[in-house]
């Protein structure tokens, strides 16, 4: 069985200007390979309502899970939430869990829980909350979307508060092959390797630094013996070639 | 007159899987900014062909320019060329001065231009190349889409080579104020400002360091005296509302 699928949506002006660099699809993608959920794609798009509709729409009919940061806090550009819930047709509500953990963080501070600030425990109906253990605000579930903060340290620490909820597959094994030459010397091995063994995705990446090149050939896939034998396979086909290899590690 | 559009792909297994962390939307993002082109998407997709014709097929539709990195290497996984020329419904053919530039590459060195490492110089029929000073193979333009390598060091002198080619448009003026207090305190001045000056984007960046918060706001336009005006307002508000605020730099 294929493992489930996956998507990402980065909601955010800034980072299409270029101001703020996004470090989320990254790191959000290396959470998902270690699950075992397949990452198909990642997009960034713009805080504007009806372009976040129609792309939650496409990844959520597309994907067994589609991931979003960015767009939940408290000012009028932050229009996730009503965006998401209304990609579903549900409207949004005050949500009572949410107020009683938005009061519980700010009682005794000098912060006022005013009504701008209560917008964050706005949640469509029918969601599920997800804890927010740095600034207590949560995100939410709806369907099979997990709405997340865009801070990259709470949007961090929301992911690992839901990811035990998510259904993993397999993990891939991933072996990466050493090569001491240029990828054009050695491509036709990894074709071979490719086309023997229909199942491992065989990745080429050449690498300079000064005085040396190389190329990495990192081999992925769900079952490990095929992955383990497709990388000693290559590895000597490339030694038979007159190039050094190292063992996969 | 609204600015020239643009999306960007991103093509490759190694960013989906987190292996690799993408550079590249970042850096292009703040090219296009800085050429007055508005960057309306950003994706990131896999190495399947069926994926790359469709997402460049919907990109290259819905926008003025496209911009694809990864996946023009000498290898079986590099199919981003076979692909674009797909979408277009062109063939591709081996390229005389493609040709010309790699057989002066690898002139004099131990590289030898074999047949793997010539499909660097399979370009489809009809495409302009796009100059690569580092390391020679190039890239190409197919009617709106410009597609480049994936090494950032490579894509980024490609870019450099074709941006004068670009049609830009004004460059948005950006204008930060910085409040000294969390931005739920100043979330409606915030959206008075962004209702009164309608072509004026304002965003809201809460940023933290031990013993402090503040807000950023970001005032963007391509009307400089509005969003100087919606700045100078929007200081002063903030100022009546009795917190500290930094004139707009």
């Amino acid at each position: 069985m294929a493992n489930p699928t996956a998507a990402i949506c980065v909601i955010g002006d800034e980072i299409l200007s270029g101001r703020t660099k996004d470090k989320n699809i990254g790191w959000i993608a290396e959470q998902l390979n270690g699950l075992g959920i397949q990452l198909t794609q990642a997009r960034v798009i713009a805080d504007v309502k009806e372009t976040i509709i129609r792309h939650i729409t496409e990844l959520s009919d597309e994907n067994d899970y589609v991931f979003t940061s960015g767009g939940i806090g408290p000012t009028h550009d932050d229009i996730t939430t009503e965006s998401v819930a209304a990609a579903f047709n549900v409207t949004v509500e005050r949500n009572q869990e949410a107020m009683r953990r938005l009061e519980q963080h700010y009682k005794g501070t000098e912060i006022v829980l005013n009504e701008v600030r209560k917008k964050m425990a706005d949640i469509p109906v029918g969601a599920t909350l997800i804890d927010n253990p740095v600034s207590a605000a949560p995100g939410f579930q709806l369907e099979n979307v997990y709405v997340m903060a865009g801070v990259p340290s709470i949007m961090q620490s929301m992911f690992e508060s839901l990811s035990a909820s998510l259904k993993g597959g397999i993990i891939p094994t991933r072996l990466t092959v050493q090569c001491a030459t240029g990828e054009g010397n050695v491509a036709h091995i990894l074709e071979q390797i490719s086309n023997q063994y229909e199942t491992v995705s065989v990745g080429s990446y050449p690498w300079f630094k000064p005085g040396q090149f190389g190329t990495a050939v990192v081999l992925t896939g769900l079952d490990e013996s095929l992955v383990s034998n497709a990388a000693k396979e290559l590895c000597q086909l490339v030694k038979h070639a007159g190039f050094e290899a190292e063992d996969a590690v």
